[in-house]
């Protein structure tokens, strides 16, 4: 099969490799109907994280193509969403909303769902079964949720948004920008996007943002409070995982307030005593996608939410290579990779 | 009057100064039934904080015996209790609960409240009446209210203490024994106290604590995870703030868990990787002990709680250093100053 592997910082090729195959009895392999490029994924890129002939994707959806003998709750042909870290999906902590902190879970993401097939482990409490088979155009919405939907989500939910509240979302990536959207869902008052760029504005907008702020730092904390009456954001959704970003976010919310990051943190060292004194709650980490898939699965069959609109470039899987150089250059938000 | 200064570090005077006087329309002057020494005097004390010449003391109960022309809830002869930072109780963020980043608030504690009277900044804000003039031993107790009650009680809050959690508390000064009285409380099943010092054990003990560890560091995260099915406490309460005890706090939590932080932070830096990967909630901050006075102040008067039981020296004003020298030294616990 074809599959997409980083050999070193900036090399991504397409290889043949060998199809995956059944190792433990909990596994299942999906046959993927299409997969995408991460942000996360330029970390190792641009040579941010060690990357060695890594098999790259974590971002999936497809069909059951074989299951392990334990398996029970999905099927051969079932089409199938599954989170980015595989989860017992039973254990007290998943239990808890916590799956990607899953007593059983893998050593990091699922690996290898830039591919035709992948394998993924504890298939019972990592996937869920859509309705039937999806519309050809709800493909890519259903792949959104499998990562960065349900990374948005969990920001805004981690950042307690809600009805009443204002809400800040510092980072325009894909997660940032579904973060707008679960932002409007979970019923926010208002939305302010900090993008300067502007076709990123726009898909904010469409997904719900109310004002743009274009400064970042200090000068976009000054906007921030500007317009909460010198307050503060409520919420604040962080989408980045830079030191600028992180303290961005805690500097643009009120005391009282939460601040949701999800952006994986590189360099980050949070100063204790401005924490202290911030009095705001911080959450997040990896997003348990899989607590919100069987409600994000929904929204997206009943066609109330279109997170797809976050691929602004579609290519062959072949071009994957192409896909990478288009988010590093930021000539694309989020690839979508088709097989 | 007589009030304590602090001359310099470890250097602690009983001085002969003026009795303080109205300055605004919203101050009160109080006559101090009691005060004490607050853990947090150490830092200028020991010189991890700057101090010259600074007037000692922040928690308070006492008369009224003078009142602002614009002061309204309490009048000459209320006996009151009053948070440690002033407020107005009326901006947004104190409606919200957080008093301590009240809009309004002064530049930080209130000041001078080892003496024979203060002058309370915000008065109809800061201070709350309690319902009549209370009997002699439920003094200690109204004045722990004014900070290490409020403070304890708001890390067991922002830990989101409750039934069916086990939790952990970093810490064994006043307010950490007051977390737990606070966690006992607040319905939790099972208390972890962290100490290692008999006489602490025995009223940690005495305010719910079900277990007791003795261990600091990695070995005291691998015993509250050895108590807790390898998975981490529900909720821990930080009440130290020094980098070893929110490392501790954050890897004692599980995923999903929440750490109410309260030790005033000196020389942390969190690391942000560490951090994100916990998957814990983290709160705390200056504790807006304004929000739980009446419900604290009527425990005490309903004879409820009994969190005075912290004071373990009972000194005259005028042996304030040795006061500080018994704190100091891990001789006292907390020391309450008679006037």
């Amino acid at each position: 099969m074809r599959a997409v592997v980083m050999y070193a910082p900036g090399d991504v090729r397409v290889d043949q490799t060998e199809r995956p195959t059944i190792l433990e009895p909990t596994d299942a392999i999906i046959k993927l109907a299409a997969t995408c490029i991460c942000g996360s994924d330029l970390w190792p890129y641009r040579g941010a994280d060690d990357v060695d002939h890594q098999p790259m994707g974590h971002e999936y959806v497809g069909v059951v193509d074989e299951v392990g003998p334990d398996v029970v709750n999905v099927k051969v042909g079932d089409f199938v969403v599954g989170s980015f870290f595989s989860s017992d999906n039973t254990c007290e902590i998943c239990q808890a909303g916590y799956q990607t902190h899953c007593v059983h879970r893998g050593p990091g993401a699922v690996p290898g769902a830039q591919a035709e097939y992948a394998r993924i482990p504890q298939a019972d409490g990592t996937l869920v079964a859509t309705p039937g088979q999806p519309d050809a155009d709800l493909i890519p919405s259903l792949l959104a949720a499998s990562d960065v939907l349900g990374t948005g989500w969990f920001a805004a939910v981690a950042a307690e948004v809600g009805p009443g509240k204002t809400v800040a979302v510092v980072g325009d990536g894909a997660v940032g920008l579904l973060g707008v959207l679960a932002a409007k869902q979970l019923g926010a008052d208002r939305i302010i996007a900090m993008s300067r760029h502007a076709d990123r504005q726009a898909l904010a907008r469409d997904f719900g943002a109310t004002d743009i702020v274009e400064e970042r730092g200090d000068e976009g904390v000054a906007r921030i409070k500007e317009l909460t009456d010198g307050l503060g954001a409520h919420s604040t959704i962080e989408a980045v995982g830079t030191q600028e970003s992180m303290l961005q976010a805690i500097r643009a919310t009120r005391a009282g307030g939460h601040v949701g990051y999800v952006g994986v943190s590189h360099d980050v060292s949070l100063p204790g005593q401005e924490l202290f004194f911030s009095g705001v709650h911080l959450h997040g980490g990896p997003a348990p996608v899989r607590r919100f898939l069987p409600e994000l699965i929904q929204l997206i069959w009943d066609r109330e939410i279109d997170p797809g609109k976050v691929f602004d470039l579609t290519l062959p899987l072949e071009q994957a290579a192409e896909g990478y150089r288009a988010m590093d250059e930021r000539r694309a938000t989020k690839v979508l990779l088709t097989l």
